[in-house]
């Protein structure tokens, strides 16, 4: 099933309706079919809200994508967005050459998975600007990622365990002011900016996925593929970083995890490629759709 | 004024009360004076319940302290924990010393404030036990900090009106798995451990301290004093956290800004000296109590 949550006409604050989408091409609104009225309430309980929304999404008249406005499927997570550093081969030497991964200028491959965060207010749905903070940061980067919806929460999940705590996925891009990743040793602010974590479109659910490693990644900067990669590319498949976030830290229904961006951001260019006032970014990804946003 | 959450007798899950402190010794419960019955309720609206806590607290029968369970004053924060790395000279030192800040050695001062998070699932109250994660981190450490408490959030907060955007403090102990720390390379997961964020016991109103650069910090294991510095030693002072983090990221009532460790910590001394079973971590402020939590 593919969720979205989206707001309508000129509504604006908390009038966030969640949506099935049938045929990529429109919407059934099922907000009331859901606890909270929110996907983070659907994702919750997915066990009677699934089987809900399969029995009655399709009596609900569809409305077309186009008459609505598309949000990040959670606008505001109960948490910072757990993220993924340096986790695809040629990236993870991209990264090291540059020299912003200070003070390390390693190529080689992490050992372990390295993570960090990006701040709850950065979250920004498809089709909204993002804001370049001129004044702050002159050195703004994209990094397409694939990012894994957790639905049963839990501590201690196992490899084998964790394909049953995965609740679905979604597209997000890890904007980067790099300027800040690289001065600030670590990289909570440099990837926390307001308007840096574009998610969407859709939230679609593990079962539409038959293999997510044979999912495909590919960003464009105005139309220019710059990133192109296979998911089962990654250095920590989604097991491995389920398991090792897991073991000591309880993770919650709704929780996204960024899995890591693939070779082919902005400063694995010589000289860079950082983004620019009116710059589209594009991450599409096999069966997610493609997260569209504009550099304002 | 001295505000706590907490709970009473054998009540469990959503039980948490809110409560007026007085004279160190006994709790009003305000918890249906403020929105939402929760200290976060209080501080996003404290402009109007500030006052009528004045007004009626009074008239509450006040509880013994010792009959009630303290919480931290947030215990599931909406987002995770804000924290500063390095921010006093002679931990930047023998932090650098040590060798866990992977692949850094240096013990020069940062030139910006390091930030990072860590995970909301890891707080946890007064008196609850620290767990010691035995199979998964054999370098356990303590630091204890001056936590800021955001009231009135934002973006763009000069150094200026930094003052006028602080709700209040607290004290918070950033229980950190150095081995994590260093092996995963960026901090959150070492920092993020259940029950790896005590805070608490009280969150006090920015009133209450004339001037917070006279606080004192001491911090004891098993009695034995480890850290002790004075809030003016912060390399990077309150306004200026909060100047630079809010610069392009808005500020949430209820953000908890953890201020950075002083000299003292574990590996600050050779050889180490990890946390254990049985351990009592205990870190005073002035004004703001103490914080003491046992090693499971």
């Amino acid at each position: 099933m593919k969720l979205v949550t989206f707001s309508t006409g000129n509504s604006t604050g908390n009038a966030d309706r969640v949506g099935v989408v049938t045929g990529d091409s429109a919407v059934q609104d099922v907000t009331d079919l859901v606890p909270g009225g929110t996907l983070l309430g659907a994702v919750e309980r997915w066990g009677e809200v699934g089987a809900i929304l399969t029995d009655q999404a399709a009596d609900r008249t569809p409305v077309p994508l186009a008459d609505v406005r598309l949000r990040a499927p959670f606008p505001a997570p109960r948490r910072n967005i757990f993220c993924v550093g340096k986790n695809y081969r040629e990236h993870a030497a991209e990264f090291g050459r540059s020299g912003y991964d200070s003070p390390d200028r390693s190529e080689d491959l992490p050992d372990r998975p390295i993570l960090f965060s990006k701040a709850t207010t950065a979250v920004i749905g498809p089709g909204d600007d993002i804001d370049p903070h001129a004044g702050l940061t002159s050195e703004l980067d994209y990094e397409g990622e694939l990012a894994v919806i957790i639905g049963r929460g839990g501590r201690g999940i196992t490899r084998e365990a964790a394909a049953a705590h995965v609740w679905g996925y979604t597209i997000l891009d890890d904007v980067t002011a790099r300027d800040l990743q690289r001065d600030h040793r670590q990289w909570l602010l440099g990837k926390s900016l307001d308007t840096h974590c574009p998610m969407g479109p859709y939230a679609v659910t593990a079962d539409e996925i038959p293999d997510v490693t044979a999912l495909e990644l590919e960003t464009a900067v105005n139309g220019e593929r710059r990133q192109h990669a296979l998911v089962k590319d990654l250095i920590f498949d989604i097991p491995e970083l389920i398991a090792t976030l897991s073991a000591g830290l309880t993770l919650l229904p709704g929780d996204v995890i960024a899995t890591g961006t693939p070779a082919g951001v902005g400063i694995g260019f010589d000289p860079p490629k950082f983004l620019a006032s009116g710059d589209v970014v594009e991450v599409a990804i096999t069966g997610l759709g493609v997260l569209r946003n504009q550099v304002a």
